[in-house]
């Protein structure tokens, strides 16, 4: 397995490495990962490369053992190069160049980083490309990180407009896409098209909007490929990763991951103010890690201290540490890699605490790394490279992300917080999911939820169609099927495409604000449950109601449906449930679709459950205890536990807070 | 009886127009606003005009019975004549320009702009002037909408400078008025005078602050006043408005409507995220509406779905359109125009919702501004023309309203939110009220409240002395008489120019925070009022104290007097009534003009009482109820109600909730 | 005794002067404050001065026997000069122009302006350099005010590179002390140093934003030093002082004091929206201007109404003038200046309300400055020049301040929070304090505070080492010797070079966020205390524990200690003390250290205690009702008090609201 720490030989005298080495060892570290901001170090005046002392820290590293993940260190561009091309730096809406003194100063479309980017990378990988202790690449660091996806320079406009002339064949079918006869903004020409810059008003044409992100997303895109283009040429036996980061919202991470060999991801859990952070809120991260590439990863970045910029954030108490890092190799990870080794003594990030810290001499995180990494040494090798099992998917679609960032439609609104209910359902339910691309192939799983599915390409809609057809189990909801693909809306009754699918029309709605509530009952269920956010009038065709609104004037309407359709069934919520609703729903929608959860094991609340499922058919079941507090723990059949090397008799038994088990079972789907 | 729709051709396709006429006619339609976004339609490229579309839709509209309020499309100039004079653009405060992809983007005081759009209106006003189908135009549309009044380019800085040399005859006046002399801010050319743009600090000089307001106003309405000069020419046979919209608080309505031939505004009742939203929000905009001519009016956009931008408001629930729809005929509309006949398929505004869905078929909004359209179609023809027979006004005064927008003197007061407290008493008693600029003749009135009064002109003030002189109660409040017109400070001690009519002085003073009241008792009346906002340490001259301080250590001063003035009376407050003490002392000094409600209807809270009066003497009465629920409407004497053609007898009948009635009686003043 | 107030003779007709000196004179107002704004009235064309005016009111006062303080005229230059060169307005961190209309709209680095102040200061020090009813210059105005201390101009940059060149030996060495190999951002050359302006995200190097905020405050003293310069050598007789105001937290007042004769401060008490608005934030204001000099003061500027920009603040109440008054003079001011004479009736501070108000009629607020005039003039003489006889000093280190300004650490928290927190312990225990210069020479005193001592230069930390060795006792607390001089993280084990003295080492630390707090116990005290913001894990090596967390993993550890040192005693605090913690521990503190209370006097919580001790012996004993309740004072044996002239016997008295008694003893410390 691979267990190491983030390293900036750079930031110490050379005299130290030695004995942070010998730590390292002693902890268990075999990896490090160095060199993705060096970039001045490397090279600090104009094509003058200083690699010697780079040589000798992976010599030294290679002398005991530690390979090296190395990353080309074009996310901190050298003063020198910013001062020779300003033009460089990123703009904002208003045109104001973004200057220096941070990070990832640079604009994705700029010809003169291009330059500069494809030299030092030329040059990093021409050094280490054949090194037999650099075992992979990261592309540069944590892409749009730091708000820098979004620039609205010359070079972005001019780019912007030949992925525009790329993306529709004649201006006039771009004016016919976007509908800009809307308030007299036809266009005659490319060069006349505007980024959706600062205006009088912010309010720009929702079609202008949505390719604006998807250029912007493609822009970073494209870049990282000129850099694994030379990777690939240079370092041709070393395989590409780049290290992704919290939710990802602005680039298309399963675009992004097309082009690597391994997807890596970087994991905060407690980036945030409460002592006990919401595990969800990882596993989520940690689930996309998984899915961009439908295959185990790297984590990059894991936290191994308190974070901090100008302000700290909580230090992990005793066992978190551990906790946390079986909590990503649960969901997937294969490799972890610490950030970072030693909290460092300057730069805008001296409090983000690593392993050690500022005084470098090892304490109770070190102690607790090197426990962890004596545990996983010994257990990994059963787990790596096994899957999670899933039946259930969830669509994650950037597309109608974007659409949904740009018009919320309900004030305070957002897609991925609408993701996060259907995720919030299977988690607290021990249900594995694969979050996925629409252009995955899903033909395996049980059942497939596709939230906020407002447009779609005509392939995707058709293979909804067959799979459901075919027997699987579909999910939709309101605003499903009310665009087009260029972000027009729909001239077709709702849900649009997906009429025939959900057999049922939609001929009224509107929103519900913030904390306001309408009843909705079930069927066979005296309970009243509340919907929130918005509200369809849905006149089944086809499908049968499951669910229906007991208030307002559309009493007594179905607030969700059920149309079976072919060998399968489409169910459509026309609003988006209350967490008491949506346990109520999903339980007869999952019963239905045959989606089960893990099994044998009953666990409290704040115990998650979560499994890797191997080649060979054995399932490995991680119970994690998020809480400070004992939790007991059923099991209906005995089952062997890997930390504590034994059998563990059926009945209770109790998990102390931050504890784990991990369970090992025959998987009764593989069996 | 005008009853139509917006309604915008290009934006749809050609052979969808039959069908949508057809569907109009069947609702009762007989008028169409077109046209105020279509420049980029009519000419896409400079100098290049196309109006054939157009021509055909007037014509299929005529064959159809349907006449055309047709928009001069300045309201959004074409990216062609940006692109060709980019200084167009309005400017921020700092200088940045507000780019395309929006709308309202251009400056007032752009000559390129004057030109341009000179030749379009121009264009198009030869093309229909004398069409016969079209009855009327529109300028442009929503003046200053979407924050665009305030501009701050080198052509507004010139036009300010020669705004303000037609208005001081000297330099040396200017530094008197302003009083530059603060802070060494002393102007010795005109050039030299400055925008109240973006400073160290945003503390510009008061006198500055009012005439940039003063300017730009001006602006707007000189800028406008080019446009209907031209169409007076070239259209000499159709009459001019402008959809005015909202609370119009930064250009002068009543100005700006003085060169309309009638006026127009744009009614949203619900643009809010209220399931209920205040009626008496709306009331005021028809209010104002009907004020700015005194005269009945024309709604040119009036709310038909949700509206929205990226967000939505709520959908009206049925009924709520026809009950919407009667309170703007009840303040004095004389035509409704519904935005828009169906919800656009694109562009910023796709989910502002129209008569029509997305799909174009007929819904539960169509069948209801159908039945609308066919009571009103028979009602209106005894209302049209018809006045509000009030006998309160409230004085609106713009430039006092900006002056207290410039220096609120009480952390977070509006003077619009002072206004609307005086409002909301005589809305709330069913007390008709004519709200009026002070160069309105209100010598009919039983009473006059001037709220805020802070500066005004001699004849203002010497027709506020006359009225009172002659009869008239008149109510004026803190911080009258405190300033010049320049927006200096009066040298005189309070009530300053007003402290004769008002028969008191003011020694001192002082704010009341937000939350914090003090107590007000009134003579025989043991209740305990409270006022907020403000307190004035009263010392009557000739004035008899009719409230008192009942806290602090002004405890026992006079809160507000009462001076007998020639025949009449002048009102005084020295502090900001909660609602509970303004009820109490306007009931008492309403009784004592003798300003009476709507008389022989008992409503209970909910029930808007709203009347018109025809020049016949016969009062229509409107019960309109606001709420869901239904409610008890007492009537004294047997009433001849109108929506149901039928007689009521005295006594208890019950309106439900969205319901209304429409009561026919004599007038008892013109009886 | 200087007693006087601010006066603009620019701003009223020259016939009313007259008439304002004969109601000064009348008030007992023996000194002016003028022409700190005059610069467009004394040269309204470049190069052409008109003194006349000045001299007039010169003459006229002093025929009536008030003398003048002059200010000079820079804090407004005037139009005409910023149109010749408009590179000397200030730019904000987007580069963009803070233009004209305000006030203080000059760099403090621009060659041009430097000029034309040289030029204007020359002329006026000309002109009354000699005169002998001018007793004193004031430094243009409030320095800093209006955020006005950090600009981005390239005049700025240039200054600033060279500043660094001064303070660093070579381009490596600041370097390796900002540590700019992190994240790429070694510099080659001086010139490619920045600004820390906007960047894709504002998180610069913690040591170029202190080496900025030192700069920035070297430059207003640089600028100061200008003016002080050609004064010292044109007007020689006469000193020189600066109105210093607020907190000053970001230029060191300490520094700008330096090359100043007396200090002096304006001084607002009720500049907030409460009634009763909390005097601790006016004392720790007239200590720090006692202490930037350690000598008494001038308050140049004296609340005496309601103060307002666009919205105004509470009116001062009957006798809170004079209660304020007494106040300041407690605190060691030995002249008051109010601001201002009359109300202005133009200009950005039309609502600042002064001692007369618009109408220039003596009202309340002229009897109550009359009265206190009185009172003043006859018993200042007693008092001027006297001491505050403090045993207990707060160091007040800018360094440290900027520091957590630019790294809180701790969401919210601020330096100057913290430091008040102490200095609440000690104004309401009736302790007096001296607020001092970590370059001060603090041998005398019992007990020294050093709140957030987190770098410090190496003399500063000698002189703390020998103060303890020599038996004083200091008190440090969490994050004390956690940096080095240039910012830089120690990479020693906390709290670094405080570790001998302290006689502890923290191995681990964290924060507790807003709201969140740590139970803590004391030794032979059951009560339940709490801590907030931060919790270090304490090992004491020397020291012995004086309070243990009780919460949480460290449960048990101590957070605070007291190590012996020498003869003398190094306390600390790891964590901050809520209210009853901070009393329960500096009682301990305090006893230990011997620092007592004022002595012989007992007050309820309301009444502040204060003292002055003047040469001879003689103890002064403000009490002060800051309360509008009456209350009762005991005291322990009979005293003089001076504002009745009478001897109060031993036992209780009762001070009304408002109230005053200024007692006299002697002093046992001198005795």
């Amino acid at each position: 397995m691979k267990f190491g720490a983030c390293y900036y030989p750079e930031h110490w005298p050379e005299e130290r490495w030695e004995l942070d080495v010998k730590l390292m060892k002693e902890a268990g570290l075999n990896v490090l990962r160095i060199g993705e901001f060096a970039w001045s170090k490397l090279e600090r005046y104009e094509g003058s490369y200083d690699f010697s002392w780079m040589d000798r820290m992976i010599e030294l590293l290679a002398a005991h053992g530690i390979e090296v993940i190395l990353g080309t260190p074009t996310a901190a561009p050298p003063k020198w190069l910013m001062d020779k091309h300003p033009d460089i730096y990123m703009r904002d809406n208003k045109g104001i160049a973004r200057g220096f003194g941070n990070r990832r100063h640079y604009c994705y479309n700029n010809p003169n980083y291009m330059a500069a980017s494809d030299r030092i990378v030329t040059a990093v990988a021409k050094q280490y490309g054949e090194h037999p202790n650099v075992i992979a690449w990261q592309t540069d660091n944590e892409f749009g990180c730091n708000d820098t996806v979004y620039c609205y320079c010359d070079y972005c406009r001019a780019a912007f407009q030949a992925w525009l002339r790329q993306t529709y064949t004649s201006i006039d079918q771009l004016n016919e896409s976007w509908g800009t006869v809307f308030w007299s903004q036809t266009y005659n020409e490319w060069e006349q098209i505007v980024l959706p810059a600062y205006t009088v008003f912010h309010l720009h044409n929702p079609g202008l909007e949505l390719d604006y992100r998807r250029f912007a997303s493609d822009s970073v895109i494209a870049y990282q490929k000129r850099q694994i283009d030379l990777l690939k040429q240079l370092a041709p036996g070393q395989p590409v990763t780049h290290n992704m980061w919290s939710e990802m919202n602005e680039i298309n991470s399963f675009e992004l991951s097309k082009d690597l060999d391994f997807a890596s991801w970087d994991i905060y859990p407690n980036l945030c103010f409460t002592d006990q952070p919401d595990p969800r809120a990882s596993a989520i991260q940690l689930d996309m890690a998984r899915g961009v590439k439908q295959a185990p990863f790297w984590v990059l970045e894991h936290q191994s201290g308190a974070p901090g910029g100008n302000i700290m954030f909580p230090t992990p108490r005793p066992g978190e540490l551990r906790r946390w890092t079986y909590h990503s190799v649960a969901h997937g990870a294969d490799a972890i890699v610490y950030f970072r080794w030693r909290t460092c003594l300057f730069g805008a990030e001296q409090f983000w605490h690593g392993i050690l810290p500022h005084d470098g001499i090892p304490g109770r995180r070190y102690d607790e790394v090197k426990h962890v990494g004596e545990e996983l040494n010994r257990l990994m090798p059963l787990i790596e490279g096994s899957s999670a099992g899933a039946e259930v998917a969830i669509i994650r679609s950037y597309e109608n992300e974007w659409v949904m960032d740009i018009q919320p439609q309900v004030m305070g609104h957002r897609y991925i917080r609408h993701f996060k209910s259907y995720y919030r359902y299977f988690y607290d339910h021990h249900i594995p999911v694969d979050l996925l691309s629409d252009e995955a192939d899903f033909s395996r799983y049980r059942l497939v939820v596709l939230p906020h599915y407002m447009l779609s390409k005509p392939e995707a809609k058709q293979r909804i169609y067959d799979y459901a057809a075919q027997g699987g189990t579909v999910l939709l909801d309101f605003r499903s099927g009310s665009r087009l693909w260029d972000n027009r809306m729909s001239d077709q009754t709702l849900p649009g495409i997906y009429r025939e699918l959900l057999g049922i029309s939609i001929t009224d709605y509107g929103i519900l604000r913030e904390g306001q509530t309408r009843s909705v009952q079930l069927s066979q269920d005296t309970h009243s449950y509340n919907a929130q956010t918005w509200y369809d009038v849905i006149h089944p065709e086809t499908a049968e109601p499951i669910a229906w609104f007991g208030e307002d004037y559309y009493t007594g309407s179905p607030a969700a449906t059920c149309n079976r359709y072919g060998q399968g069934a489409a169910y459509y919520l026309g609003m988006e449930p209350q967490p008491a609703l949506m346990n109520a729903l999903m339980d007869r929608i999952c019963a239905d679709a045959g989606a089960a959860p893990i099994q044998g094991i009953q666990v409290p609340d704040s115990i998650e459950l979560t499994r890797r499922v191997s080649g060979e058919g054995r399932e490995y079941i991680f119970a994690i205890n998020h809480g400070t507090d004992l939790q007991s723990i059923t099991l209906a059949e005995p089952l062997y536990e890997l930390t504590t090397e034994q059998t563990i008799a059926a009945g209770t038994i109790e998990l102390p807070g931050n504890g784990v088990f991990l369970f090992r079972k025959d998987h009764p789907l593989l069996g």
